[in-house]
């Protein structure tokens, strides 16, 4: 399959139509933005990993019956994934306490939610992708409400996929954001990636931060952080 | 009945002991604060206004079988009510944008919404009332998602019985804000007030603002607004 046309450009992706009308190719780029495109870097082979590290879990995810928008990987950088229209929302899940929650609380990072808190947020640049909840969406026509039903149970399993691999590996889920697209049947697909520019993954015992917090915060070995997440995750599908 | 001990004051009203232990006498206060209490004034007659607005529209919706706190005016400024403990939950109804949603999603204050929108915010003057979802408020243990699916069911019920009651005298209501508590049996109820002060107003036709709208902007006759909707309701249940 090779590219065609670029259609998108994002700060981390670029998506380019393929032979297939309802398939795309994503390139997975360098790049790395925070605070709202502020703070901006390229980051010497984060795209290849995170690549890597969306292209297992997504398996994993298909293998447990969740439907993705994932059909093969053709490269270090290179995705072909079933064409969606992108739902503009942004899906955070919470098992733990951590940034923005935090801060607007007032509550510690690293406070343990008994049930996840789930989260939509408006996906816009200009207003600043402000979170919204489910009569906002339904309201303003970003989703129907059986629509939000789907994307919600979809959320939830995934959580619990995710929370079971991450275990196993030693990691702390700590939250995550998704997206979500309607193919061209009106299908609803889990799309975009899952990664560590995505999620917040703490080392067990250490609760040493491996993710894009590194780069956010200025913590220091960022690709040290995104490799190792994919170590362990490829040791862990090579031993299974 | 005779007020004792001065149990709370906020920032529109005072909350006083009753000799029933199941009852409270709520002070209705001449005070008027916005943005959070930067913005801060004495309107004077502004608490007798509420007391009248609030009791007209508590009876109604007591007739229509909603459960308030509401028990009985004693006189200008004083209402006895059911003691309860407060949900801290300010619960929103959106019927037209206006205010902070049309800031929030950049659309033009007066645009008609198809659906209701309800938002929920955490009480908390320190964070600023934030605007939060329903696994926000069931997760750090505002309320259980058995009073949430109350709390809205009462909330839908208000809204339909007070646009209901403003078109008949010709006002649209816009938004409004209630709060909830429950009583020692755990019941949820309707409480607080609902006013000028918690609700936007505009008079048919000419879109006026007959609200605390006035005051937040400088519009001017703040008490002449109040004035007009106490007269239109007054004469409304009069006429009945
Ligand atoms: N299967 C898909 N089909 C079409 N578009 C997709 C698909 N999966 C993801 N996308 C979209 O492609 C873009 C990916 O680029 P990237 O992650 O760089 O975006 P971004 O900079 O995060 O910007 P934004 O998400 O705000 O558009 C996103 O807009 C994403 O929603
Ligand atoms: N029936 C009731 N029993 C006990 N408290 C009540 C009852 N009805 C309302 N209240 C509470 O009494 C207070 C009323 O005061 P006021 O409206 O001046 O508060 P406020 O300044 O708006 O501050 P707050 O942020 O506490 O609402 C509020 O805290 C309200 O929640
Ligand atoms: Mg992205
Ligand atoms: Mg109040």
């Amino acid at each position: 399959m090779e590219k065609q046309e670029m259609m998108y450009e994002g700060k981390a992706k670029q998506v380019y139509a393929s032979e297939d009308p309802n398939l795309v190719i994503i390139h997975y780029k360098d790049d790395a933005t925070a605070f709202n495109g502020l703070k901006k870097a390229s980051i010497s082979n984060k795209g290849v990993l995170n690549n890597k590290i969306t292209t297992i879990l997504f398996q994993q995810l298909n293998q447990r019956g969740i439907r993705t928008h994932w059909v093969e990987t053709l490269n270090d950088r290179d995705q072909l994934c079933r064409k969606v229209s992108i739902v503009p929302l942004e899906v955070i899940v919470r098992n733990v306490v951590a940034g923005s929650m935090a801060k607007k609380f007032g509550i510690e990072e690293g406070t343990v939610l008994k049930e996840p808190v789930f989260e939509i947020c408006y996906k816009n640049d200009e207003l600043g992708d402000p979170m919204i909840n489910d009569t906002h969406a339904v309201g303003l026509g970003f989703a129907t409400r059986d629509e939000l039903d789907q994307i919600y149970a979809i959320t939830s399993q995934v959580n619990e996929a995710l929370k079971e691999i991450f275990d196993q590996i030693n990691i702390r889920l700590i939250d995550f954001k998704l997206e979500f697209g309607k193919d061209s049947e009106g299908q609803i697909l889990l799309a975009d990636e899952i990664s560590p520019d995505t999620c917040r993954f703490w080392e067990k015992g250490t609760d040493k931060k491996l993710d894009k917090d590194r780069f956010r915060r200025e913590l220091g070995d960022v690709i040290g952080a995104y490799e190792e997440i994919y170590g362990r995750l490829s040791q862990w599908v090579n031993a299974k």
